[in-house]
């Protein structure tokens, strides 16, 4: 099955996104032909620093990487190493119409909140059909608010396909289990947008003080409380083993435990389940032209493969080409 | 001064199309550095059939060609041939406001007369933006109706530079000559989408019977005419010389002369004042290879100019780049 995801360069990974997608992608990649992309023309949609951006996309890479996205088996680039996406970007949008964008809830909402739209926002589900469909991807893993661009891509592949003939393969959604949705420090969903977040590979030292300040309530220690739905109990399982996380259970029902205890124990698994991650980032991090080089032969791979497809897509619609093009 | 223009390939030039564009922009070729593509990836905005826009995109070129672009002075290209286009209109895209393009009169126009509008349609200006500013352009022949567009071009560097930095050279508009409106069969605007026009490469057998249907009035032949405001006339002095249209504008005045007999002779001379063009037209079209390796190298030449300018503009926004690429 041939994969495909894209991940937005907004920043340092934080617990939320690993185990809500990360986790998964480098799963994946076992058994599977996977394609992973850094979402760099995404992000000017709303980042427009230029250092940031930059240090943002070689963040991602460095992070993946260390993670466990594996150059061997995964072929991992950044978006804007492919011209090609951005070719069939334009023979898609010329044919997608409005009510289909207008229709797309991540620029309904943006608008609704009083954010001034550009028409990156409101045209990125089709650059997204462009990515996807540029590899003639089979599986797109996505959380669920991301299902209706999925069928966004479906419906600009079909109506292409119905103008100029069979063209593109229609992708399907792979919907990130829900299991996975990782609570904040005030327990609601771990998101940047939330100010709630630790980083995966936040110092020991920091991820020790963000956990010290996970919200909770201030029964009496001795009090027995129930531990599902409890989002520290929660962020611990991420990290527990399951003979640890029935213990941690027992501890809840029993009572008699300090929840600074918890947060402790937390802190202390956290730090090492990424610790050899950490390190593996290190090193790439002291060995920058190997990183380069990984994307740079990652980027050669996808834009084989895209240029296959975009030949494919001119050729239906008559786009000319000169030879040796 | 870097001129550039960009020509729809939207089926055969009519007499509207030379008089009103094309002769200027084969005379901007002196003295200027002038870029000519053939807008193929604006047309998939309303041509949705493979062989046509084939067709169209290689008779655009052979009528340019055969009319007098002249592929030593003038880089003559199509435009899908450069994929940095394509590249930079993502960046211009994501940062350009929505606003500036439903304020556009064509989107608002077709919406208007209940024509589905296709995202295409919307985003054009865009794309015509970033076809503008790949080649650091500084003058653009536009019709009066297209004036808005470089407006919006201007807008969208404008933005573009005061986000990221001086980048882009702002282009202004060179409007084409009023005078140059030609009137088609039935004295409306010629225009295909009235059907009343004569194409510049007609036989001229063709040519002979298209004119006789110029629709004229039914005054008595001895009635003294005014010529001024005739469309026929207006038609007959495309070709003239200013002595022939001083002759024909005293027979007006003097009636007694027969609407066929001007007919026939404006059939006459715009055979004769394309024939050396019909000539050259015909062997080109006995030599495509020529053709194809005319567009090829005008491609390259474009390529190497858009390259320069996205490397700015990825520079600018911080887009990142694998080297060697």
């Amino acid at each position: 099955m041939r994969v495909l995801s894209g991940i937005q360069p907004s920043g340092r990974f934080h617990w939320g996104n690993y185990f809500g997608a990360i986790r998964q992608y480098i799963e994946l990649q076992e058994g599977n032909e996977v394609y992973y992309f850094i979402a760099n023309l995404h992000a000017l949609t709303s980042t427009r620093d230029k250092e940031l951006l930059e240090q943002y996309t070689l963040d991602a890479a460095l992070d993946l990487l260390a993670l466990g996205v594996d150059p061997d088996r995964a072929v991992l680039f950044v978006q804007s190493d492919v011209p090609q996406v951005c070719q069939l970007f334009w023979l898609l949008l010329a044919i997608t119409p409005m009510g289909l964008l207008e229709r797309c809830v991540s620029y309904k909402e943006k608008r609704a909140q009083g954010i001034p739209a550009d028409t990156g926002l409101f045209a990125y589900p089709v650059l997204q059909a462009a990515d996807i469909l540029a590899y003639d991807a089979e599986l797109v893993p996505v959380g669920e608010d991301q299902k209706q661009h999925i069928e966004v891509t479906r419906d600009i592949a079909g109506r292409f396909n119905h103008l100029f003939g069979e063209t593109f393969v229609l992708p399907r959604a792979k919907i990130l289990q829900e299991a996975a949705r990782v609570p904040g420090l005030d327990g609601q969903k771990m998101s940047k947008s939330y100010g709630n977040t630790i980083e995966v590979f936040d110092e020991p030292s920091v991820i020790r003080k963000k956990c010290m300040r996970i919200v909770t309530d201030s029964r009496p220690i001795e009090e027995p409380k129930e531990p599902e739905g409890d989002h520290l109990f929660q962020l611990y399982s991420l990290f527990a083993t399951a003979e640890e996380r029935e213990e941690m259970a027992a501890t809840y029902r029993r009572g008699g435990f300090k929840y600074s205890d918890v947060k402790k124990a937390l802190a202390e698994k956290a730090a090492a389940f990424f610790e050899s991650a950490r390190q593996r980032r290190q090193e790439l991090e002291a060995d920058l032209p190997r990183v380069r080089q990984i994307l740079a032969d990652g980027a050669a791979t996808a834009r084989r493969k895209a240029e296959e497809v975009l030949r494919r897509a001119q050729e239906a619609a008559g786009v000319y080409r000169s030879k040796g093009l």
